[in-house]
């Protein structure tokens, strides 16, 4: 066994009508401001909810409504000046991860000089540190993907740059995990999210860096997904199947914080980079069995581990992940996905290997064994439909 | 799936020779206090260990190494003092619990008033909330049983009456797990402090305010106690075992926190309680087999999912969990113990029942089905030799 760290300091409520414990919550005194997209959070009634628990312990509220699909630097901006001007004492991000990432980085520029890319490191970032504390974060997650209700990361756009931020100072104070506010999410997104979701806690539990925790962790986000995930996409309305997937993609979200994704995400966002109407979930889908069989010698008995875990009880090889994970997608309807579909060009295989090393080459580091430009390059061409 | 939460905000570090990593841990400046006991810590060099990483990070540090092993009130007093006299920044807990408790009450009595016995609920406790956050706490365990670097409890003697205290301030902001530190625990002691181990992992596997994150901790945990504690105890040189029982304790702590100790440890404490010279996890060992039978039918399936973590894989009825812990307790060479070699009298079953329930009644209400004062009478009786 190797040496290593563990550090979770966010305090989790999990389970339907949680976000009541807001209303019981110890945050500081004061006005809170709610940070969230236009449209559903507000359409169906989850503001209302989160108003209403914190107005019973006494907080005033004021929201911004403007965050997008890929939260923007400009956005940031925005919603940092209203946060500085109205004084408030905590930020609630309250929708999918762009909400909860820009309500994260809007918390840090509140107590701390300049602008947000000051301190993002890489590609124009100014590489500095976050000198001090951010006010408290709530996170609310109404999608089960992205898991950072449970990380303290953060990915906002810059013009062509997207880049991951935060640290430690970015772990939200107290995440709300309530599936009631996740039971609305249309079937093929709730399984591309369950997938990115899956993808975290498989990628973690290979990656060089796993520890015996984030193993744990990996594994029993994994026999839930294999439980409850086709059933959370064919039927939306069973709460026990959202409940499933939504601790599924939180506890997903610990390993991202106590292990790392692996390269398999540095290629697909070289995928989603340069082909934005192809939904990150979705590129992983269509590019995992040929990522995961480069493995099967380095990582066989882990990939067995993890077919198990899916609920092939009965796997022996590396290969029956491979059946696991096919079969999964079939059950989730989203054996049929195309890469040509979302414009992705057969002759431009090597400009995304070359974005996907580039812009994320650490990933590739903690691959159990490593990827070379040609075998990205490979999985990309087996992967193309 | 009921609502649960989630909150352990201690920062771990895990490994052999991880004490070195607090030459970089972020910690207050200024001095900080060691507390220990007076003879072992010091002789095998681990005080001078500690001293040395964190003279690397520019600290002084001054030494309290008075802990008896089970500590007292007038112990925590004359720490206190000293800790406020000498203005230190952080308290440092280095030894079994009995030192750990300890520096986590002078952590909490640097900067609130009183004394630490108005903070206890119970008893002729002052029944206080803790006002200000304490000092902050590392925690250093040289042995693997109590779990207190892993979860917010202390527990602390006045006189007669021996009350667990504590609460959220009470957790370590630090705590390193340095499976180094316990290779000299002798045989006997291992065996004890790791069935201590187990039985927090294992009723905190059975108990009703369990969760799906608390119960996989406690597989976890009984899974390294399965494969390496009769090692760790025939063979006490053995790193990996002895890591693998660092760390089952430790993930017990966590469950310990996360869920709760059981009925079990209430019996066993009225046994300790009267006859100081039984070793907590010795009690438990002689009373296991009798409690754990009383839940086939409440519990049946989770006996059999603890029993083939003990490494019974073929486990299919509750019964194979009494095996398969007749099998560990043989392992360890503790299965020939007897209630009466510690002065535990059979006409006095009753009495001990009843200081269980006085003391420590809320544990019963965790169990998976109530035990009456005739079941805990029954327990002791079948537990008698």
């Amino acid at each position: 066994m190797d040496n290593f760290g563990f550090y979770l300091p966010t305090r989790l409520f999990f389970g339907p009508g949680s976000v009541k414990k807001l209303a019981r919550a110890r945050l500081p005194k004061g006005r809170g401001l709610i940070v969230t997209g236009g449209t559903s959070t507000t359409r169906l009634g989850y503001v209302a909810k989160v108003q209403d628990a914190l107005a019973e312990a006494g907080h005033e509220t004021i929201v911004y409504n403007k965050v997008q699909p890929n939260p923007t630097i400009e956005g940031v901006r925005e919603c940092a000046a209203l946060c500085r001007a109205e004084g408030v004492s905590f930020v609630v991000g309250l929708g999918g991860g762009s909400s909860i990432d820009t309500a994260k980085a809007v918390a840090i520029m509140a107590t701390n000089d300049g602008d947000w890319w000051d301190y993002i490191h890489g590609g124009t970032g100014g590489g500095k540190r976050i000198a001090n504390d951010g006010l408290p974060i709530v996170a609310i997650p109404t999608t089960a993907g992205t898991g950072t209700e449970a990380d303290p990361f953060t990915v906002i756009t810059n013009g062509e740059e997207k880049i991951g931020g935060g640290g430690e100072k970015c772990f939200p104070t107290i995440s709300i995990v309530d599936p009631d506010f996740m039971m609305t999410v249309p079937p093929h997104l709730t399984a591309y999210q369950g997938f990115d979701a899956f993808f975290h806690a498989a990628e973690g539990y290979i990656a060089t860096c796993a520890s015996p925790i984030s193993e744990m962790f990996s594994l029993k986000s994994i026999e839930l997904i294999g439980r409850s995930l086709a059933t959370a996409v064919h039927d939306g309305g069973n709460k026990q199947a959202r409940a499933d997937v939504a601790l599924a993609n939180t506890l997903a979200g610990f390993v991202e914080t106590l292990s790392s994704c692996t390269g398999e995400h540095a290629i697909e966002h070289a995928l989603s980079a340069f082909h934005p109407s192809l939904p990150h979930g979705a590129g992983l889908i269509m590019i995992s069995k040929a990522y995961w069989s480069r493995f099967f010698e380095s990582s066989g008995d882990k990939l067995v581990a993890i077919a198990r875990a899916l609920g092939k009880t009965d796997a022996q090889k590396p290969e029956d992940f491979i059946a696991a994970l096919a079969d999964l997608q079939k059950r989730c309807n989203v054996h049929e996905l195309r890469l040509s579909g979302y414009g992705v060009q057969k002759d431009d295989l090597g400009k995304y290997a070359d974005n996907a090393m580039e812009t994320m080459g650490a990933l590739f580091r903690v691959d159990p064994r490593p990827l070379t430009r040609e075998d990205i390059i490979e999985i990309l061409a087996e992967s193309y439909r």
